[in-house]
């Protein structure tokens, strides 16, 4: 016995978390194989992976860590950042997030791992929840519609700059901003501007009117906490000159002032982050978008709509996704794609928990607490600058600059160092009379002698009276009726039991990639060492977070071969966007500024063609062939054609078919003879962690998902990140930050933040950390095995599309319906909605091949829940069957009315089939039965009859 | 405008919970008071509470403060807790609760805020869960029959030594218990043994045969770590001699050792804390109790069993309820009716992540490292006693004991000290090698030279070879299957949405108070300064849970009127039992011994005569009037009767018909003329907090709910806290406890920790700081409201029993569903059953009067909520008038049917009324609708074939 005693090394388990994270056991993994006719996952990955770019080297990572010490390990670090009140501005305040939010959103998975509500019958929480964030928008702002939130602020103003340029039809290429706007949003409109031939012009607030412009932004408050009493009449001004008018407005500020809707603004854009989002060291956080209806169509992002079902119903869904890049590719009115949903869902319950009266008394608090210390500071004999404010004070400070700042932090409270003589002060919802204390102390050069409620009684506000807001805003009931927390708990848990997420079923989104996202890596992000960092907080503050980072971006070079990586990009289509003007500025640091053809593809996804012209390039499209991969002779003549212009091809690897491309290293170099650079779209780098390496087999610049592939949950549609990794001759490019300092050459921000969102790091972090140069390859073994497992049981019922020569997919398959469609009719979205009755969220539909889906089980799905799904295609197949053979009706059958409701039992039954065979279509869904709330929604409908406010209470009474 | 603005204190929202906390807002609560013909909440109180008892004097507490101060107060003590990594041992360990079940259940009020599963149709998923537990305990114990856990292993023991006492034939009052158990253990034997006149004998293990006992008590391994290698054999002769055997195992020990239901025990206890529940300074943990299937109805507490549903299914409910002390009071088997069911959930699911494999390679490595500590100890020179051990050593250390304990703590390790001359270490699953090179360095007096691996390599293990368990363990699915996070993740959600809890509905049970769990008062419970302390670390290390415990006994004796509070008690029938040893001591004290009668009225709950039993007094039923107050000239008779021998009355106050009876001053003094001491039970304080004292109008004694009155959430059926509160002549006999030294006159422990369930109490902290003095009477006066709304809005459909002289009820009410029986049939249950096609949990069914329902809204219940519950009500009405007049059919009827299944509805449907009636039978439950998972449950049929383990996976499947 002693013998075969195990030693302490093997009982040690630090590889215990590649086991929770990989869904399939040991034992279902062999057999999985064997119905391969393989051996090992080796096996495998020599049939799959071209062996031109196989890496045979471990990772250069340590070995996987368990999930105590990698929580240890992130305790450290946050414990590296130092908690200060960070009174600073300019957009990023401190704010409370109430509990039963925090620990039922932003800490539940039910809503943290839920997808992009695409498939709307399955998504009614969630898109109720972002309805009620439009209607908060529109409310607070004053204007006709709203989207579902962008990325942030500063991307929002530049988005808002391009809608009125595409509207405008003013003949100038001049945008003016108001020189009081946040410092990090003229910067990003910098960069956004030039590749769009857009003149920038930087203009004090007074002096706007009168110039030649097609557009304007102004800041209200402004960023020095300026209000101008006069603002309503000289955007009427500026409006009747032609000049179509942004505001970047304070929605807190907007209880108490005079929406821009009301003084005529076009667009309103805004961060909704101090409506309980902590700043978590810039981001995730939701940006707002409103302007007027007839704008509709050139509205940027996600718009929630109202529509009906199938059974009359009031139901929610995405309206108008004519609008964007995944339809209208270049021509798209921007390249975003994700939203930043998690964070609009909870500012949006922020403002249901508080409700109007709530909302406006903590603004009248700050504002009253801005009062006196106004006061105060001017009885010490301080200048303070603007006359009226809501939250914000700008001191003329001198020369005691420094000393004051430093005194300030002293007391543990971070201030604007505006300029050299200037310090900017913003209070927020946080704020007790102790800091007012503690400011006036770091103020006075001597003892203080004042009393906040002797202020208090003598100050007056430092509203305008022109500006107070006098229209009511929040009165649907939704904002009025969840104020006690049990009312609100219970609004929380019935809308998330509206929705499939992760946390109940497989989510098989072909290019998604919805794996686990484990607890331990999402714990961190909610401690107040990561949650509670200002953005442009001293670096002093943050030694953890800029550990965390020069963490990441090693590994994740490392992952990828590359030389060097920027967080900076908040999502993968900004990630696209950047890696573009890398290759942009690369090109102009050549002297070959005339390098504007960028080849796609006719297989991509849509956001690569709205980024290269975005990015100012001109987009050229390449074949495929009928094996779905890249026409390598139409990519040789297309780059000969443009020798002299080629600037880049953005192509996917594995391909958007999912394959891997065994000729991937000849296109490659096909480009770069023809002075082209290789953008490569990282979508499916799942397949290839610790595979092999984009940066080793010839791709220049990449993005990465790392809400796909590196844990970071969808959230419902956002939060995403997408980094960029380059090649060595592109690292002095990557993006600069006005905050981290200007390097000449770089690019400028392409995000508000220096590091996007990173508040959620942490995630990528503790997954890279758990899996280790062991786990990760085994986790992309395990996505290709799972999706050729998938491929293999279903051949027999659907043709599997594109394989690579040895007949295997990579981690993703695509099963084609065409002939379905032909032969009886049904769809590939009568599929998609019958698989909800058999309580799955359907593949991704008709991408990249119109009638087919494309399924991508990830890893993280166990062999027990492949079969489920396995079975409920296969029963699916059955009934498709009986339609073609005419023993099911080709109209009235349980595909084309899918999803059925429990409703739909109750009533009279018109169908020619069963009740049983409609809901029950397999045995195990009597133990466990997802019910949708809605059945099947009308686009149509709702595209027609747009609505996209909270619907009036009868609505949801006439049930 | 200047004039009307608010100042900056009016702004402060710091009472801001109160509204979170209370339900109907200010609006509704004045309709509501109009409903009633009444103007305000005082002019309601001054109808319901006698003018004798009302308090004038506003409660000795501060004002409430806001959630985030609150927040940072608690943050503060649990920093004043210094987390050592405690190797002390003695029941209590180390462990790592697997992130996802942290999150997805003990932070979850899908799970947290569950009631008792006696509806079980509505609780499948908390009992599937329990029902793992069971099979768990049975598995690793080797018994045939586990219970749903218990209070804590101590008073587990001492429930086996009952069971033992009524079971054995044995002529002796002698109990021997082996003088290795643990000493917590030893003292609560020794509290409970001397009022059922048991003889506890503590003996050297090796001597205990060959005496005269009814039973004994064996830890295994002992206290001190020691393994005999003789135990089988030493208990066969026990058994032999006719003593019964209980032992009191380490589960995870277990997986390593034969099980004592293979070496005959006829109980096996113990703790189940190591699988995943933190130690929290003692407590909740979920003890266990197994047997053998002969002793099933002599088995104390819940009991999880199997049966079928009206549509055959398998479903789970509690079994043999008849054991239960609500059924059989004083002859019940115990006074327990709470169990710890979230930690024993939590254990369970601990177990299932882990699997057999997992818990196993878990044990061997700490019993691995306990080894090679041990061998390092040896070379260094020590003497290390045990010679066969799993995980815990006792070493000889003379006269350098301190110097070790102290260099150890300076290593951040507590070690257990034995006596002067010993040390004990008990390893862990937290435990690493930096922990074995630490200890090694606090033992040795010089450098060491010792190498862990060197070590390993040549250090055999420490279990005796007889006692290596060869049988396997855990072979069902339930802990085969949920081994990835993915998966178990899954299976959580499952089973929590089987479940109705406090996150989906109103839970209106009578006399048990489902208020609200704010998420900030459960915050805490989980930080490591709360979440990691051992109960016995030396008191420096406690200081923030010293100064907790302080104000919260500070607290509750301002609120209750009451000299002194011990918080020792864990459970509410716990609490009446140590109540009743104090009034006992006391009469000792006074050499009034002979005094033993309790008198109870016969509407108390079944927990006070079976509490007065436990504690050796004799109940005397006194007689309720027909208003349903005690009968005050029987109770005069019967104290007048008893008048030499009256030791003390427990009455329940307000009445457990929901009265606050007018006579409560005379009654206490009639009692205190005769000799007697008033208990007064506190089930229905929620109804006096912040508006009377019972230690001001009589009572000598009571105990307080924390998990009803001061919301410690009821977890699904326990954890409870019930802490005495006793006026000043009764301060001196308050429990003592062997770890805060004996204090003469005091009674015993009854609970295995100093401070009982120490780790929820900041629950009840939180909730006592945030509501505060404003905010605690607004709170009872709301529930009384809410109360007397319901009544009022329902006696024109239902009879409502019990009012005060105004006609107005206290925080419950009754109706009487007799004369409906009596007419058409129709019974409580079904009317109960029926509540959950409408989306509630039933009220308390035929309690404290048969045939009724106790409607228990709170002050938590939202305007909007009682209306849906008033509105089914009289839905359900309607129903049984149908029935009544004849319109529908006595037996086959929605309500004799009731609940109805989705599942039902997809079948044949054979009834007379409609699909829509059964399901929907009023609008809104078509927008929100729970579906019971099963339909009802057949109690009988599970009594008879009693199955309390996991069922074969073929009835999953055959569906």
């Amino acid at each position: 016995m002693t013998q075969s005693r195990p030693t302490l090394a093997q009982l040690e388990q630090t590889d215990d978390f590649i086991g929770r994270h990989i869904g399939p056991a040991a034992a279902d993994r062999q057999a999985m194989l064997e119905s391969l006719n393989l051996s090992s996952l080796e096996e495998l990955v020599e049939r799959v992976v071209p062996r031109s770019i196989l890496e045979t080297r471990p990772l250069d990572l340590e070995e996987g860590r368990s999930e105590q010490q990698v929580l240890a390990e992130l305790k450290t670090l946050a414990g590296r950042n130092k908690v200060y009140k960070s009174l600073i501005g300019m957009g990023y305040h401190g704010c409370h997030l109430p509990p039963v939010i925090l620990r039922n959103v932003l800490e539940n998975p039910g809503w943290y791992t839920a997808y992009t509500p695409y498939q709307p019958e399955i998504s009614q929480g969630r898109l109720e929840a972002l309805l009620n964030f439009q209607t908060m928008v529109m409310d607070l702002t004053g204007m006709e519609l709203a989207n579902a939130s962008l990325l942030d602020e500063a991307t929002a103003a530049a988005e808002a700059m391009g809608l009125c340029r595409r509207i405008s039809r003013a003949k100038t290429d001049t945008f003016l901003v108001a020189a009081d706007c946040h410092p990090q949003t003229l910067a990003v409109l910098g960069t956004r501007a030039e590749p769009m031939g857009i003149q920038v012009q930087v203009v004090a607030p007074e002096q706007l009117e009168g110039r030649e412009a097609f557009g304007v932004l102004l800041q209200y408050p402004g960023s020095t906490g300026r209000l101008d009493p006069q603002l309503p009449e000289r955007v009427a001004r500026l409006r009747q000159q032609g000049v179509m008018v942004t505001v970047a407005a304070d929605l807190l500020a907007l209880t108490l002032l005079t929406p821009p809707g009301e003084f005529g603004a076009d667009v309103v854009v805004g961060s909704t982050q101090r409506f309980g989002v902590p700043p978590g060291f810039g981001g995730p956080h939701a940006a707002y978008f409103a302007t007027k209806e007839v704008h509709k169509r050139a509205v940027p992002g996600r718009l929630v709509g109202v529509t009906i079902d199938s059974e009359g119903r009031t139901a929610y869904r995405l309206a108008l996704q004519t609008r964007e890049q995944h339809i209208r590719r270049e021509k798209a009115t921007s390249n975003i794609c994700t939203a930043q949903v998690l964070l609009a869902v909870i500012a949006g319950f922020y403002a249901a928990y508080h409700g109007p009266r709530g909302l406006t008394t903590i603004a009248r608090r700050v504002h009253r607490l801005t009062a006196i210390l106004a006061e105060g500071l001017k009885s010490l004999g301080h200048r303070v600058e603007p006359e009226h404010f809501f939250d914000t004070l700008t001191v003329a400070t001198g020369e005691r600059t420094e000393g004051i700042l430093g005194s300030a932090r002293d007391r543990g409270i971070n201030l604007r160092r505006v300029d050299d003589t200037t310090v900017g002060i913003s209070l927020d919802e946080t704020v007790t009379r102790r800091e007012i204390l503690a400011l006036w102390e770091a103020f006075a050069e001597g003892d203080i002698d004042l009393a906040v409620e002797e202020l208090d009684a003598r100050v007056a506000d430092g509203l305008p009276v022109q500006l107070r807001r006098r229209s009511d805003f929040l009165t649907h009931p939704a904002f009025n009726r969840y104020h006690s927390e049990t009312e609100m708990l219970r609004y929380l848990r019935r809308l998330m039991d509206r929705d499939i997420a992760l946390d109940r079923a497989m989510i098989p989104l072909g290019s998604c990639t919805m794996k686990l996202n484990a607890t331990t890596e999402m714990l961190p992000i909610t401690w107040e060492g990561f949650a509670a960092i200002h953005p442009f907080v001293p670096p002093e503050q943050a030694q953890g977070y800029r550990e965390l980072i020069r963490d990441l971006e090693s590994w994740l070079a490392a992952i990828t071969g590359f030389a060097a990586v920027s967080l900076q990009p908040n999502s993968g289509a900004q990630g696209e966007y950047a890696g573009l003007l890398v290759i942009r500025a690369y090109h102009r640091s050549r002297d070959e500024a005339h390098r504007n053809v960028c080849l796609i593809p006719s297989s991509a996804h849509g956001t690569n063609p709205a980024s290269a012209q975005m990015a100012g390039m001109k987009v050229v499209v390449v074949k495929c062939d009928k094996a779905g991969n890249v026409d390598v002779a139409d990519l040789r003549a297309q780059a000969e054609k443009h020798r002299d212009n080629l600037a880049a091809l953005m192509v996917t690897y594995p391909s958007t078919h999912g394959v891997f491309e065994e000729a991937i290293r000849e296109i490659c170099e096909i480009v770069h003879a023809n002075g082209g650079q290789i953008y490569m779209d990282g979508a499916n780098l799942n397949a290839l962690v610790g595979l092999c390496k984009p940066g080793q087999f010839g791709a220049d610049v990449s993005h990465m998902n790392l809400h796909k592939t590196f844990c970071i949950p969808h959230g419902g549609g956002g939060p995403g990140v997408g980094p960029i990794g380059v090649a060595a001759h592109l690292a002095p490019f990557l993006p600069a930050h006005p905050f981290i300092g200007t390097d000449s050459g770089r690019i400028g921000p392409v995000a508000a933040a220096p590091w996007g969102s990173a508040g959620i790091l942490a995630i990528t972090w503790a997954y890279i950390r758990l899996m280790g140069r062991n786990g990760l390859p085994e986790a992309s073994k395990t996505a290709i095995l799972n999706a050729n497992y998938i491929a293999r049981r279903l051949e027999d019922h659907y043709p599997v599309l594109y394989t690579g020569p040895h007949g295997m997919v990579a981690h993703e398959c695509i099963i084609d319906l065409r002939p379905i469609k032909e032969r009886c009719g049904i769809s590939v979205e009568d599929v998609a909605k019958r698989l909800i009755d058999y309580g799955f969220h359907a593949p991704t539909m008709s991408f990249p091949v119109a009638g087919t889906l494309m399924i991508e089980p990830t890893e993280s799905e166990s062999r027990q829940e492949l079969d489920r799904f396995i079975e409920a295609m296969i029963a699916i197949r059955q009934e498709i069957r009986a339609v073609e053979e005419g023993r099911m009706d080709g109209e009235d059958n349980p595909l084309r009315n899918a999803p059925h409701t429990a409703a739909s039992l109750a009533g009279e039954w018109r169908h020619p089939y069963s009740r049983e065979q409609a809901v029950y279509p397999v045995a195990r869904l009597r133990i466990d039965k997802y019910w949708p709330p809605v059945a099947r929604a009308d686009n149509v409908y709702g595209d027609r009859h747009l609505v996209c406010a909270c619907p009036p209470m009868s609505e949801y009474q006439q049930a």
